[in-house]
């Protein structure tokens, strides 16, 4: 049995409560959420898994209020755009892999504060961010070798079984905007567990979004959170169907 | 203040605890997650958001030993592969979109219990699954108007604020692969809240898992997981970097 002396020991039915809580919020009480609160959830969000630790993944949340305003509008002026005082800008970013594999690799080199990697894992790590990460993501201008890529792993798996790793821009897309949207259920959660409350909204022009935040050609805005406490009515009824169609044992 | 009469209160602090102990678990105790726990959480990952409620989402338990064997070498054979008593194969499913559809209206038009939708919603719901859903997700044989459809968001796009969803296969892939992502996460929070663990696993040979599921052709593995009860030494090191690359306000 666990103790409360375990460190691994957790509350099930609290975890519950909030998976529970937590709704699409489309109607917001116009008190914002306190940094410090905010800064504790983002925190939570990026504990959420990343592969490779390439952290392929942005919030930006939109303060200036002209820039918001704008936000606000480029969400289709729908009604959690246009009330919750808080919207944050869920970003993939494919390109950050550059940056997560020169940080991993002075992590590794630096043996940084409390990692004690045994010199076999270091050597195989240090192969890894070497050889590996560059090989799945090093794409050449315009992702020109992509198709090529596709091409071998299709030809190399007529023989074999083998990994199918997310090649080209389109599969960079897919691998980023799946860890980032991650680390979004860990922050909408988050944010539920602190008392507020949010809802993704997948409605927005995109390349306006982008220009008005200045991000380059590869990011992929995964959704816009709208945050903040939820109002009276802000709920619409809960649908979900029958589970069976969803969960199968083969 | 809230008080612990209010349905909506959380506690924040049993919630940190599960998304901070929440890691990528190698290596596993052989013993199983008891049915009725598994489903508990297969039930809180289904609640996660899902765009237009179409649920396009797939967890299948693979526990026919047969199966399990050949899925464990499918996934390259890797650690938590290997150890993990159970593996859960997360599946992007956007072609569930016609289901979720159906469902949809016949839950609008029969006024499912406890709905109690107003007219007016009745007849605006009515209209986005009789005609919008359709608009967005009916590419003809092959996905042959995605690029038509991608076009003519385009133009729109020249000249006025609109919203450019997610068109054509890599559209509706992108599309589903983030809901489930939402769904998994919640996936791996429910199990950790339980006393479990889980492992993300991207490495995997996805055309032969695939064919060992019998998945169609526009499904896609957002994540096999691994899942079961943590040995010692299975966590390596946490690495994250300065929030302050990952976050921002603008």
């Amino acid at each position: 049995m666990m103790t409360t002396a375990d460190p691994l020991a957790c509350d099930f039915e609290a975890f519950a409560r909030v998976a529970r809580t937590r709704r699409s919020v489309r109607a917001y009480q116009p008190d914002a959420i306190p940094d410090e609160v905010l800064d504790k959830c983002l925190d939570l969000a990026l504990l959420a898994p990343n592969s490779h630790n390439l952290e392929p993944w942005q919030f930006i949340e939109v303060r200036d209020p002209a820039k918001l305003a704008r936000l606000r509008i480029l969400c289709l002026n729908q009604l959690p755009a246009r009330e919750a005082p808080h919207l944050i800008v869920a970003v993939a970013r494919p390109d950050f892999w550059r940056m997560g594999r020169r940080l991993m690799q002075a992590a590794i080199e630096s043996d940084a504060p409390g990692m004690h990697l045994p010199e076999d894992v270091r050597v195989a790590l240090r192969a890894k961010y070497r050889f590996i990460i560059p090989m799945i993501f090093q794409d050449g201008p315009f992702h020109i070798l992509g198709p090529l890529k596709r091409f071998i792993l299709w030809a190399i798996g007529l023989f074999t079984i083998s990994w199918r790793f997310d090649a080209g821009r389109a599969g960079q897309t897919l691998w980023a905007t799946r860890t980032t949207a991650l680390a979004c259920q860990n922050l909408m959660l988050a944010l539920r567990a602190a008392g507020f409350d949010s809802c993704p909204m997948e409605g927005f022009d995109e390349p306006r979004v982008k220009r008005l935040l200045g991000l380059p050609g590869p990011a992929r805005i995964v959704m816009v959170l709208a945050a903040g406490r939820r109002a009276d009515g802000g709920v619409a009824p809960l649908y979900r169907f029958d589970r069976t169609l969803y969960v199968r044992r083969v």
